[in-house]
């Protein structure tokens, strides 16, 4: 007898009939002896109603209302998968977070968990029963509801699973698994049947949209192996766990886009110490994400300037030049330019750690197809480059045909 | 300085522009330095959508999981709300039944106040806030959320004065308080500044529609004054509490008509002790609520014979009658007959008690229009009258006009 913990997405419950789905294939788990933890997210369009009736009211609302308001989304799907999974003659018991056990800190909105106590949990499965949790939420050990933020359903599944120490975690979302790379972009692009933690963080920190980082480092730091698979059909997904030796016969993964990124470069900043903490600490206290950073030193005339380049998401470009503007006089910065028509590519594989020559190998494929590499940066299991926008999709093309296939 | 309860109901919440209004009045008690906690219900049509959504999945879903899925719509109000006072520069923090300390039975859909523990609510009001509790709801000591069933919502608010030893309870709700009739049918009804615990008690088990008898029932035990007026404008509503020795000087405060009911007589009973035991046990049980109950004992040949007749609900008719018929074998009963062309008209006041011939008099008038009556069913402070249906409205404007102009 497994214990298994699902989590079904807000598509994967929109309706009543997808609800009853849900609980079909619930019940299939089940009647094969296994007791089964299922965490649910808000019906799709819930939670997007819910906002827009308190944006009505005002255009900022207190986070911790908001967190009252939305709660009751994933509440509602609980109930109503619970009714479900009764009209199929399966005891179930729905949950919400608090009554689940989880227990967070107070940020509301996006509030981080700080433990669980699944006794109640374990009770009721004992017991007989499906216990369904409401994903997203949880409460401080004062009794405030609060919500994990975006992804917090993934995380509650994830969290929850490492608590109940279950023998497998399944994330059913709208997509069969992680591919290696945009179907869409990629013909050839072909489904994963796993990957590592760190590749599948690099891959979603790098535009791939399957799943939040945080859920992904939370199963990462738990050890909790967990499969990505689709609500709409009984494919095998992708399963997600520590690399193994094996992993490391494969020299790239996956390869993604981001097109949400824009550039600013800071010329001429006076190459003294502590001039790029200054900027990267103003773009920080302005709750602007900077994702990669390059810095050149060059000479101008005598005296010794660097070039600083960064990337962040499109929306905050704009908050970002103002921040850069204010930042001039002090540091004494020539000038900066910014630009919009860009795209990131990068290629993730644990491979790469024992092959050598990945990279220059990427910048040759891009070279022979015409593409000019704007920023570079490596990690460990990742390079990627900024390269102009129109080229992107061919690019990508390029890149994935080279490496995979 | 008053601690002040106020009640909106579904309607007067039914959306944001309305929430705003509450949010409106509720700054307006605050400016004038009173405590305020505000009870309110889901906006109108929520329930019942997620009823709707409950009811696609199967016909009869578990009550404790209708009991999860229904705390979501109080609990989105409370949290709009606040959300419409922190916009108008009132802080306020909203609280689920549970969080306001209300705890009740486990009896899910219909559960009970067992007690509530208002410390939360005092430290919230304490430190300056708007206090906004979620109707209509509360939670076991083991920590499972239940409803109150129908009426919950001003049953929390008068539990809650109770609890808190407010000053003021007022009903918000989308009529101007309680008239001495419906003034649809009685041209000359009016508005009543005050009435007494039992005559609102005895008036809304007798068609008028103001407050379910729980809540009044509640806040007699209680003594809770409370005030049922209108949250559409300003006008003083009417002041429900204890009768007082002015009281008396009106006779009729009330005439109401219930158009739901309908009759059955059960012919030839058998005048044996235990018959009209087992007949009402039986309905009891088949869950058919009676409402008057008539015997006369007669003589049947040598044998005596009762007839005894009594009026349900319309749509309980079929059960009751098949209830009848299922027992005519046991008891001997010779036959019953139904009709549901009847009409139930009362006349309500503690006056009645130190003036004699009420009754007699209503009859007179009764007479002198040539409505027939049926049943009579009297009480200290009420008299009720079954007649035919078509002579409803006819006859409850001719008691209106003799008894109150």
């Amino acid at each position: 007898m497994a214990l298994i913990v699902q989590k079904y997405g807000g598509t994967s419950v929109g309706n009543t009939d997808r609800i009853q789905n849900v609980a079909r294939r619930v019940a299939e788990h089940r009647g094969r002896g296994d007791q089964v933890v299922v965490v649910v997210s808000a019906m799709s369009g819930v939670t997007d109603g819910l906002i827009k009736l308190a944006k009505q009211i005002t255009p900022l609302p207190s986070e911790r209302e908001m967190d009252m308001l939305l709660a009751t989304g994933e509440q509602q799907t609980i109930a109503l998968a619970a009714i479900a999974l009764h009209a199929r003659g399966v005891p179930a018991v729905s949950l919400t977070g608090a009554q689940a056990g989880i227990v967070t800190d107070g940020v509301h909105t996006k509030a981080k968990i700080q433990n669980i106590t699944p006794d109640e949990v374990h009770r009721l499965l004992d017991a007989g029963n499906v216990v369904i949790v409401a994903g997203f939420q949880g409460q401080t050990e004062e009794g405030q509801i609060t919500t994990l933020g975006r992804g917090g359903s993934d995380l509650t599944a994830i969290a929850m699973a490492a608590a109940l120490k279950a023998d497998l975690c399944q994330i059913y979302t709208d997509v069969d698994g992680v591919y290696t790379s945009d179907p869409r972009l990629a013909p050839s692009a072909r489904k994963l049947p796993e990957i590592s933690y760190d590749e599948m963080l690099e891959l979603a920190g790098s535009g791939a949209k399957v799943m939040q980082l945080r859920s992904v480092e939370f199963a990462k730091k738990f050890n909790v192996v967990f499969e990505v698979r689709s609500s709409l059909n009984d494919n095998p997904g992708t399963i997600v766990k520590e690399e193994t030796t094996s992993m490391e016969d494969v020299v790239v993964r996956g390869v993604s886009i981001d097109k949400n990124q824009a550039e600013v470069t800071v010329e001429g900043v006076p190459d003294r110490p502590g001039s790029a903490a200054r900027i990267f600490k103003s773009l920080a206290d302005a709750a602007i994400n900077v994702d990669m950073i390059v810095q050149n030193v060059s000479h101008d005339g005598g005296s010794r300037v660097t070039d600083i380049s960064f990337t962040v998401d499109k929306p905050d470009l704009l908050k970002a030049s103002s921040v850069i503007d204010g930042l001039m006089p002090e540091l004494g910065i020539r000038g900066f330019a910014t630009d919009e028509g860009i795209a990131k590519l990068s290629i993730v594989g644990v491979g790469m750690r024992s092959h050598s020559g990945v990279a220059a190998r990427m910048f040759e494929i891009l070279a022979e197809h015409g593409v000019n590499i704007g920023m570079i940066s490596t990690s460990e299991i990742k390079v990627s480059v900024v390269i102009p926008l129109a080229d992107g999709d061919r690019a990508l093309k390029a890149v994935h045909e080279a490496f995979i296939g």
